[in-house]
């Protein structure tokens, strides 16, 4: 099997495992469908692949990686049901569907993003209950990289950056956009990368080396939406286009140029492929979708 | 040392921990200051006192309960600031104070409330990093407490029983009120007493009396709720009383009258009381703060 079609085969694997997730979590019908709307309206699912395809690269006797590639993709589909609200980006189109907020309102989106955090939380300790080790340290990484000093503090840098006198940030001095991007969607990619390196028992090498080469696949993601969000339609993204643009958003294209970004995005996806080379066949997987992520045309 | 005393030194513990957490959360201090304005602006502290209290029933060689007892804390205001939110309950005044949203805008009381959820079961991996057991089990009993089966779901019933027209709830058929606030408030209160099992070690026949227990304590919280509300003033209560009664809200004052209301909860007390009769000098605490919890003004 050629990695494209593992992929296929791997993307399958995780909707079916999202689908039962929202099954086992109980709870009222319409809070599920609101989480299932967001949840199981597409997505490329490059998280949850690369937990997988990082855990592979070692032979222990790993963990399955699955439910921790999933509790990652809940944590991930929560972020983007808040960031839509009206409250903050306002956005009405997002996998190519009408967002959360639109369909179910404002309250239940809400809600539906507090259950899939939570319940990503639920699924890892079930899933891993016979390796008590293996769960706590998942939920401590994910938690690091969804908390205060990753996800949820790199929005708030952003909604600050865009209106700094709203938010009072102007005592904090000027915000880098690496520092934004870094938390806002490099923390939760490097997640992946380490949390793969938990399930499969790396050492501490190993996983200096993963979250390294996470830290330069995340920055590489967002240097290419940028470049995305300039250049591609509505209908290739799935979401509305030239937002940055007419925000008049600070992006690494409006930092460097469209050229520039591109190559800057090429080179951080060549170091990232570089801390890999020691891997061999193991690696194929996880190399092939750091190559994706930055020629993707979505 | 007595009861009353014991709780004030604990209170204490409890709010210092607290204001380490936020130190330690790293972040952006605009939003390390919004979750701070929620979780340090009073607060009875009856969460994390319970899971303390139920720890010290067990003789074992239980770990600390303290970050535990914090980490209910952080979810039990993280609800607070999205229960508050105008999509939701629509509150100004809360624990005395203007509410999150009020004083620091919608978007960040929703990032503060995601951020004091995430850090929850940040708190309990690092604490607890080297008792995984403990972290593994405390941080599922948490989840399934606060998920779509626990508090979320539970306030998505009680919104969809108000406005049932807006949230499609006839579909379900009628909403019992005691599976609302079984949901919405009895489930945090009823982990309180089986997290202090898991840290102190219990058997299952001692944590399945801990979660009966805990059902009936929680159940009667939420009645003496539904009286003070519809006879304390504001500043009792350190938020705006009589909300029930002018939202047209059913409670069990509405459904019992407030003199029969008053004596169930005088009877769910008696019961968690006589469930806590075997535990000896161990469950003075614990049997004050039940007691303390029935019989308080505010």
């Amino acid at each position: 099997m050629n990695p494209s079609e593992r992929i296929d085969e791997l993307k399958q694997l995780v909707d079916r495992a999202l689908g039962l997730i929202l099954d086992e979590a109980g709870g009222p019908p319409l809070l599920r469908r609101a989480m299932a709307h967001a949840l199981l309206s597409g997505g490329k699912r490059l998280r949850p692949l690369l937990v997988i395809a990082s855990s592979e690269l070692f032979e222990g006797t790993g963990a399955d990686p699955t439910a921790a590639a999933c509790a990652v993709e809940l944590v991930h589909t929560y972020s983007l049901i808040h960031d839509d609200l009206p409250a903050m980006d306002d956005d009405a189109l997002r996998r190519g569907v009408p967002t959360c907020h639109i369909v179910f309102g404002e309250a239940m989106a809400i809600l539906a993003g507090d259950a899939l955090l939570t319940e990503s939380f639920h699924v890892i300790a079930k899933a891993y209950a016979d390796r008590p080790a293996v769960a706590s340290a998942v939920v401590g990484e994910m938690a690091a990289a969804a908390g205060c000093a990753g996800m949820v503090g790199g929005q708030v840098l952003d909604i600050s950056r865009e209106d700094p006198r709203r938010f009072g940030a102007q005592e904090a001095g000027p915000i880098d956009l690496r520092t934004v991007h870094d938390m806002k969607t490099g923390a939760l990619i490097r997640a992946c990368f380490t949390i793969g390196a938990i399930l499969g028992e790396a050492g501490d090498g190993d996983a200096t080396r993963l979250a390294a080469c996470g830290s330069r696949t995340g920055l590489a993601f967002q240097v290419i939406d940028d470049c995305l969000d300039a250049t591609a339609s509505d209908d290739e993204l799935g979401k509305s286009a030239g937002s940055d643009a007419r925000k008049g958003k600070e992006t690494f294209v409006s930092l460097m140029g469209l050229e520039r970004a591109r190559a800057y995005a090429v080179e951080l996806k060549e170091e990232a492929l570089s801390l890999l080379s020691g891997y061999g066949e193991n690696g194929d997987l996880l190399r092939h979708l750091i190559i994706r992520a930055v020629e993707r045309r979505s």
